[in-house]
């Protein structure tokens, strides 16, 4: 069983490298990516997007080409485990979601997926067992087409010297940068 | 001079592999994750801010432990070229930022950064050598104390079954997922 081009093993030991833990949710996103890149035309160049922050993305940025800092990676926090790879012109892919309606086989996964069984009581070494025998059984694949709104890749447009801070950014924010107006993630 | 634990070279070969390209936002943001990382406490476990989305959230994830999916990074799109590092419980750390008082000197990266040169003038092994000649010598960097907000770890809550697509979502979006409730990314 492969997990892009890598065994099971050397995906979590990228998994451990990267991400910084085996991540259960991160296994099972090794075998969403997988099925997705095996459900594309070969040699294409896609985008991807991934519908929740957690986990999903690194499993994204660990087997594709796509990142958050290379644009290729869009994450929206809607707190669904679902990703989609997709044709970046055209819009036109493929989209991955672990599958609620197949865990009742794999008791260990659901309670951990639907938040059934408490940190604490979740047996670890039985529901990584049986992610890794489930592999693609947990989940399910439709066609997407990506909103065109979504394809153009958004320009920053003119920069200028933000006359509060003195550090540049984008002109179309304002008079002066969103940090100084107000939106700081910063105390002082 | 090195960039965290590795040779300028090392670095680049990451940079390539993991982000696609040798871009110049990546190279100075090697400078500046290594400048953060020199300027904290040894041994102390931190968090790190994006203050933009393009090019150096790579640079963090490549040299730091902190990614997107695991949460340690948080990337704000701001657009300016900025990153904190910082004790993930105090929020005090060090902001470190490419100063545009400081590249009067370097003539190619003002005129990269300031987009003051179109793309198909710039003289990319010029702009790449001042960058490498530079180093830290065209950053800043001042203390921060984060929102105590931002500290916080923000958790999923309970998830439920959305009756629309069948997928598991959470229960504080509401009646429905976002996607479903028409904040789609797709068209179908």
């Amino acid at each position: 069983m492969n997990i892009g081009t890598y065994s099971y093993e050397e995906y979590l030991h990228l998994v451990k490298s990267f991400h910084g833990s085996q991540a259960p949710g991160l296994m099972i996103g090794g075998f969403m990516v997988d099925y997705a890149m095996n459900s594309l035309p070969e040699g294409e160049f896609f985008d991807a997007i991934c519908e929740t922050r957690v986990c999903l993305p690194d499993a994204v940025q660990i087997l594709t080409p796509c990142t958050i800092g290379n644009g290729w990676l869009k994450v929206f926090d809607y707190g669904r485990y679902a990703l989609a790879l997709y044709e970046k012109y055209s819009g036109e892919g493929i989209r991955i979601y672990l599958d609620p309606a197949k865990l009742s086989q794999w008791s260990e996964v659901n309670g951990w997926f639907m938040k059934l069984i408490p940190k604490k009581d979740q047996d670890s070494e039985k529901l990584f067992h049986q992610i890794k025998e489930a592999g693609r059984a947990i989940l399910s694949k439709h066609p997407i087409r990506v909103q065109p709104a979504l394809l153009q890749k958004e320009k920053m447009g003119k920069v200028a010297v933000c006359p509060q801070c003195g550090e540049a950014y984008p002109v179309r924010d304002g008079a002066m940068c969103r940090p100084c107006a107000g939106d700081s993630p910063y105390v002082s």
